[in-house]
């Protein structure tokens, strides 16, 4: 992959070499992202923030990750508003949005709309979020997040055992993940998941046949037991068939700190791709795990702001001028706590 | 108080010498704001706009002020589009979104809520409006604007004589420009209002206490005629059980240019938090006022941008820096009319 | 028309010394548009983008071509967000929002309603659309387009023979481009369109008045043979009693690749106000068209980001400062076609 120019749609462009590459240049970001120093590498380029699908969270993370290279944000946040609604077709669209900016970060319910538009754009296309298909750069931020764990903890991504928990079969963040990791060597996974909500033949073959351990469990003491990484997900309830459906499955799998404290290794790692649902009858992190230093679901967050504006710096070929425009910031940023 | 790297939640976080150094910083941001000068103090800097309520005026003005000091703003606008919806909790929301921004400016229609947001967040947090609570910087631009208005008359705030009328039961400036107000000596307050709709007794004993006197009428007329400010407010319709109990009080207190000429001293100042409501059965303050002088109710909003400025100034700790990188505005900038 | 400071509310505004002078301040935007340079001319400056009606195209050009120019923008995108649906009147709304920017876009449903806005706006105020009245940026992209095109065909816009198709009736992209081509020479228009949705007599007449040609049919065929430009509309569809009634007319007037070749001049330019409808019954221009080198619709949307920083720089009098803050672009800007 040579990252200058290209389209980020799926995380099966990326080979090995290229995530080192990556999580290099995202490393640089960490000063800047901190509000240790300001670049204006990117100041006059525009970015379309293409939100044709509701979220908060991954389109200020991206806006942020653009604003802190020093370019400008152009948005949109609702489909109704758009001339898809119109029997525009995604050709039309992305021939149209695509002379508007320097690239193109898009979100669309539709499974293959990204991958669509990006054929006809004209500037790079970073898919952020397409239906039930794929949310690359989640899965980066999720990887660059084990990576940086482990780092702190004198370990490697290689030989890591991960226990990945929850809704296995709908959660598109575990699915690009267990693709990503198995590019590592020798990962142990754990699969703890209600029967009907395990993960797809798909994701176990690929993860077999590259030589990789996989247990599954429905016990959720045992399967936490020996483990670097817990990443646990919310049952992705939109994707039943009824909110009755989903029902049976909220609250089944649930960790919280005395659980934590019984059963796991010391320093056991948390994540989850959040929002976790904080509901009562959900609680799948309860909240008594907030002051426990191993909870990384914020770092996870934090860190996609660094992945993201390294995904930037490639695809646009300025990672290395990133320091040609800095300086040390000059107004308060001493953070409450990290 | 000490500004830098503080939380702005609720008016009574504000001694007089507070408002005295906020106010000093104001009036240095008016060439700014009027085009004269641009200073890049914040250039790299990022705001996240956070309303999770509906608002065009108030956004903008916060979005507009970081803009005038050289920072990018990232936004939301609809809680819909939100993690919360989803279970998430303010907590969680607070945890990821001060991940992404110096600073946030947060509406969220639940009392409460911004206070609990900003408890978990990492970077100073503004309460731009949680329902029917606080939203201190409006009290703020309504205290600077007495203080201009009575400054251009060679008055001063202290021993202001002040007409409150209309809903002063769920206006919520109506009750922080009380508080506000009652840090200076010797104020007259004259509360004209419905009996249903007037003053909490919370209020009423708080200015008492601190030694002003209180006059309360059900007559328009002769309650402003002794009157250095007028504050017309519009019904809080949104708070009723229902739209046929706030229809009693619609158009029951009005101001229009021959009960001003009739009943109030010369120059008598007139203001509103606005909107005001324009629809005939409404017209709290009738069009007619609109070529009166004394009508400050745009240079109210006007005003808004300068104190929101000195706001971010003094919380980001720029406030000695502004001028660092300040430069002539080299663009037409001839105003049609103030 | 002086342009400095002025309101574009209509194309009646402009006669042809100012269109030529709009043009050639254009086209020096175009090394700006491809990001071949960059310009900081209007940094510190601020749009005030007001959608009171959906439109995500319109919207992010205008917004583009102020970025470009340097400025930040300050949005809205829905009128249930504004003080309008709490009754206040346009020119409330006028006197705070014209407080917050430089200048203000603004689109609203409803006819007239810019202009009434703009008489109480204390900054520039450019119609972005009001209803079935004007949107006068649109026709002079298109304008800008045709002579842009024709100037590639060793044409000139005098002597232009140009074919208008489908809803002559109710677009109002039709109604303002026929006023603009008025003022050039010795134009020909065919207007082809059923009989219900023929161009209103107002603009025959205006047509006839200044010396023009037209003829009117129902026969594509024969109408689009002799043509320099082929502008084709979709059906104004939510102009209609009921969409059976919309549904009459929709598929009716059709333009595909082999009707071009069988019929057309070689290098006839095909135009579109933008969408085109692409459900399979509408299709009013065909997909196959995608590869031929005369369609200039996506073209059009790229001048609409020049003609846009041209009239921004013209009413805020820096057309001539331009290249004064120019650079070069530093990122990767390789389009992958045009």
């Amino acid at each position: 992959m040579k990252f200058v120019g290209e389209h980020i749609l799926s995380v099966s462009q990326f080979a090995r070499s290229d995530i080192d590459r990556l999580f290099a240049v995202a490393e640089k970001m960490i000063p800047y992202a901190n509000r240790k120093k300001v670049t204006r590498v990117l100041e006059g380029a525009i970015l379309g923030n293409m939100f044709f699908e509701a979220s908060t969270r991954t389109r200020v993370s991206f806006g942020c990750a653009w604003n802190l290279l020093g370019g400008e944000v152009r948005e949109t946040t609702e489909i109704k508003a758009s001339s898809l609604s119109k029997g525009e077709s995604f050709y039309d669209t992305a021939r149209v949005l695509s002379g508007y900016s320097d690239i193109i970060v898009m979100r669309h319910g539709q499974e293959g709309s990204v991958g669509e538009f990006a054929g006809a754009s004209r500037v790079p296309v970073i898919n952020a979020g397409d239906g039930a298909n794929e949310h690359p750069s989640q899965a980066l931020l999720d990887l660059y997040t084990i990576r940086q764990e482990m780092l702190g903890r004198r370990k490697k991504v290689d030989g890591l055992r991960i226990a990945l928990i929850g809704d296995l079969r709908f959660g598109r963040a575990v699915h690009s993940l267990c693709e990503l990791l198995s590019l590592y060597e020798n990962i142990q996974f754990t699969l703890i998941s209600p029967k009907d909500l395990s993960l797809p033949e798909k994701y176990l073959t690929l993860i077999k046949e590259r030589g990789h351990q996989i247990e599954e469990s429905e016990d959720l003491h045992a399967g936490i037991a020996k483990s670097d990484i817990i990443y646990m997900t919310r049952t992705q309830e939109e994707r039943f068939a009824s909110q009755d459906e989903a029902n049976k499955y909220r609250g089944l799998l649930r960790l919280n700190q005395s659980i934590y404290t019984e059963f796991c290794e010391p320093n056991t790692v948390i994540m989850h791709p959040l929002p976790r649902d904080s509901r009562g009858e959900a609680q799948e992190l309860d909240e008594d795990l907030n002051e426990n230093p191993n909870l990384a679901i914020f770092r996870q967050t934090d860190n996609g702001v660094v992945v993201r504006m390294a995904l930037f710096a490639l695809i646009l070929d300025v990672a290395e001028q990133i320091e040609v425009s800095s300086r040390d910031v000059n107004w308060y940023t001493e953070r409450r706590f990290n």
